[in-house]
Parts: structure tokens; sequence; C-alpha cells
């Protein structure tokens, strides 16, 4: 087993003011909900956060105003790979100074041609330059977006080389063989699922947990999973779990789950993403809260 | 045809100090250069100018520094795209503060799945917020890079509704049919092909020229054939500038070029690329460089 307790924690949305700016009270009051609802903690600024669409300055100030509003930093985990090293290390330290010391780190995703020594040295040079025991750093391995990948050998020189802060993965493929491969060949790194969907498998197999974006809908039940896994019923949990999350897929992601945020919680505000995203038509978000509905799943509002 | 005069740019490479800052002296040396060897122009922060491994600072910093050099802002073409449309507008509206109105953009390249409309979005809330009529705006089309690609759909409702200020693409796919089918299909824009490697016969098709990573090192090869397509002999001059093209294709071109630029100018400050770049082994240089005299070009020193 990579580690002792199982983890849910969710891919959180940033929301938005009608001019896209982020809207922090929404934000606090979000990953509040989240926490209570059951996820052990809180991923900012992953792909679902639309990461990439905010400047660097305006990360960062969404981080301390969430910790100014009485977020733990203890339960967050907050993505900061760029294109450029220099702002990756901006995001990092910003972090660790913070409090904040999990962080989800992408290659830098624009050279496609990138080496692995290429990107080796980038990681090295990231973690010496930081030089901060603190430091736990997450791979972010999503190549449906970022294109680059983290190949097996690529993590195994990371994690010979930095033990103590190469903390682990998260594999966004949303291939199971390929998650359970990556747990079983590094036992000594936390490697999370992208997504709740064969949580209760990747649980029974000894996994860490998962990092989702339906968690931001999901959480109770995902919740409930995690604390059942070694139970018999907990099939019928992940079941539902597994349907829900099925219904999301077929819809753009992110649209989706602020488009039935937005209904569920009447608040128009949820409606709003940064180019180039857009918000789902709101014919769809009502044909997703009817498939919702006919699996019996409310959701849960903020 | 669809511009009077056509015309070779260089897309700089971006000179770098020993602790992979930008080394701003070498900088001006090197565009300055390329505008006395023969190029009409100068791309700044395109893909061989590593311009996503730098931060905007940086980029900013880095032009000011080239036009307080002496370099006429007349002379070039700013890269600005960015994934965060603020650090697009930033870059973008700085460059036309210092008179440099050609710009080069990227779509917004970190999510792949982003909707036709929420690239027409992008790209129009950029130009309205620009709000600027001296704006002459480049699509950058580098689908092996950015994957994002702009479809001719795409082109055509950006060209439509912003006749003024989309001023053409720059078509770094290197297929010669896609560029010559760009350039027929779009005759009010500057459509430039991404490499000199059919320039003749795309200049006799009437095309607006090149903007090319190799005119790093031959700009005054490429001005021949550019000064000279209407006369047979250039077809000799086009021969010559594809086999040394096609010696770089060889390697990875930026370290391929600045490998070869610091053994010809014996200037090992030349040797640096920003992570996750890697320079070219010295074996390596060297044999590409025993291939270019084969050829007999002995490239130009700075």
């Amino acid at each position: 087993m990579s580690q002792p307790v199982p983890e849910v924690l969710a891919a959180s949305l940033t929301p938005l003011t009608a001019d896209k700016s982020i809207d922090n009270d929404r934000y606090a009051g979000h990953v509040n909900a989240l926490l209570k609802n059951g996820c052990d903690g809180v991923l900012l600024f992953g792909t679902t956060g639309e990461a990439n669409s905010f400047t660097v300055t305006e990360r960062q100030a969404a981080l301390e105003s969430l910790l100014e509003a009485g977020v733990a930093p203890s339960t967050l985990m907050v993505g900061t790979g760029c294109c450029a090293l220099p702002d990756t290390l901006s995001l990092t330290r910003h972090a660790l100074e913070l409090g904040v010391h999990r962080v989800l780190v992408l290659p830098p995703f624009y050279y496609k041609n990138a080496s692995e020594d290429g990107l080796f040295n980038t990681f090295a040079a990231l973690i010496e330059q930081l030089d901060n025991p603190a430091l736990r750093l997450y791979l972010y391995h999503f190549p449906k977006m970022a294109v680059v990948a983290f190949t097996p050998e690529l993590i195994a020189r990371l994690a010979e080389r930095f033990p103590g802060q190469l903390a682990g993965i998260k594999d966004s493929t949303g291939n199971r063989e390929h998650t359970m491969m990556l747990n079983s060949r590094f036992p000594s790194l936390e490697v999370f699922a992208g997504s709740e969907m064969f949580l209760l498998e990747y649980l029974r197999a000894g996994g860490a947990g998962c990092i989702s974006a339906t968690t931001n809908l999901t959480a109770s039940l995902a919740a409930v999973v995690r604390d059942h896994y070694h139970l018999p019923d907990a099939e019928l949990d992940q079941q539902q779990l597994s349907a829900v999350r099925s219904v999301f897929e077929r819809y753009p992601m992110i649209g989706a789950l602020k488009g039935l945020l937005a209904m569920q919680t009447g608040d128009s505000g949820w409606e709003h993403l940064r180019l180039p995203l857009s918000n789902l038509d709101k014919d769809s978000v009502a044909e997703l809260r009817h498939a919702l509905s006919e699996l019996n799943f409310p959701g849960q509002a903020d």
C-alpha cells in the first residue's frame, strides 16, 4: 500500500465574477464546502481550475485570499506548473512560503520535443532552486492536455534523485491499467487516480486515492467509497459514483460542472469560464441534470 | 498576389548568458546582423526564440532593451501568444506602445478541446480590448507544437470580423500544399511560410514570403532568392537553401542553430538554451557543420 490513509481530493473549479476575474468569496465558500462534504483536501489550479488561463499574479492573489478566509494550508494542493520555469518557481515558492507544501506540477508543455534529459533537468532545477525540505511535489501526468508526458523512466529518475521531495503523481490518463501500473511500480510514491471512476478497485489495490474534477459535485459519495472500501456494500456506492461520472464525460467537463452548480445553487456566477473555454448551453445543462436525477443523484449545492 | 513586396523574416534565436537570462547585447548584435544580411524583418519570441520559456516580464524587458540599442520597431514582429489571455494582452499592448505593430499570436494552447467559438472569442476579445487600429495581428499556426490549430473556417471568421487588424498567418506546418491553400483562400492576408524550403515556388505563386528559424544562418541566401525569384537562376539558390534547411531538419532545430553559431563565432555564449530544451552535443554540431561545408555553405557569423 502506497499510503496508510487513502484520500479523496477535489480538483476545484475556479469561480469567476462577471468580468471573469476570480471570485474570492465564492472560491472560499466552495473550497470549504468540499472539505465539509468529505474531501480530504482540495487541489487548486489544476486543469479543472483553469489554471493556465490565469496569470501568475492572479493565481498567487487567489491563494492568498483563500488562506485569509481561513482555509487551512494543510488541506490544499496547488497546481504550479507553467511553460516557463521561472513562473513555476515563483508559484511554487509562493505556495511553500504560505505553508502549502503539496504542489502539482505539469511538465513545461509548449515544446513537445523536449528530451527526457531536458524534462529531468527542469524538475531537478526546480527542486534544487527551491531548496526546501518541506516540498511535496506531485507530477501532473495529463498527456491529453499537456501532450508532454512523464514516462516511467523519467519518474524513476526523479524519485531516485529526490526521494524526500518527489511525493507522488496525479495520473490523469483515465486509464486504469496505467494508474495501477504506476502504483505498483512506485510504492514509495502517492499515485492518485485522476478520476473516481475506479476508486473502489484502486483503494482495494492499495492506491493513494483520487484527485478528480467531478468530485466538485460528488464529494460526499466519493467519501463514502473511501470510508467503506473494505466493505462489500461499497460496490453499490462505486456503481453510483461511476454512473454519475459517466454522465459528465458526455460533456465538456468544466462547462458541465459550472453549469450544474449554477443551476443547483441558483447562483449564475458559476456560469463564467475564462476564454478559450465556454459555458455549456442551458439545454445541455438541463439534459445533464435530468440524466443525473434519473440516477437519483441530486449532487450537492455548496 | 497577397502583397507587392515579398519579405524574408528570421525567427530570431534568443541568446542567453551562462545563468540563462537573456543576453541583451548579443541579442541586439544578432538582430542587427540579420537585418544587415538581408532580412526584411525579424520575429522575436517565436518558437525558435524559446518564447514560452520566458516570463512576461523577461519578454518585455528584452524588447525594450533591443529598441534602446537602436533596433527600429518597424523591423520587428513580436510573438505574444500565451495560454492566459491577460498575458497575451499585456505583451501585445506593450509591443504596440513601443511602436511594434506586428505581433504573432499563438492560440491559447493548453486546452486542446477549446471550441472554434472559444478560439474566435479569445481573439475577438484580444483585438477589441486592445482597441488599436495600428495593430497588425498574425495568427501563429503551428499544430505540431501548439496542437490547438487555426482552421480555415476560424481564420475566415476572424478576417471578416477584423479586416483592418487581422494582417496574416505564419503557417508553420511545413506543408507546402497547406501554405499554398491558405494563400489562395485568403488573398487579403499575408500568409508567411514557416520555412524557406519552398520559398522560390511560393514567391512565384504570389506568396508573402517566409518567417523561418534557419534564416538565423541563411539570411543572405534567402535574400537572394527573394530578390531574384523572377529569374531562372534563382532555382540554383533555392536548391542550396533547401539543401541547407534539410541538413538542419535532422537535428533538434534550436540546439542545432545555437550550436552552429557558437562554433562559427567562437562565442560559447550561444550554447545556452532555456530548459526544457538542451544544447546539441559537440559531436553533432561538428557533424552538422561538416554536412554544411559539403554543401559549400559556411553560414554567416554575426
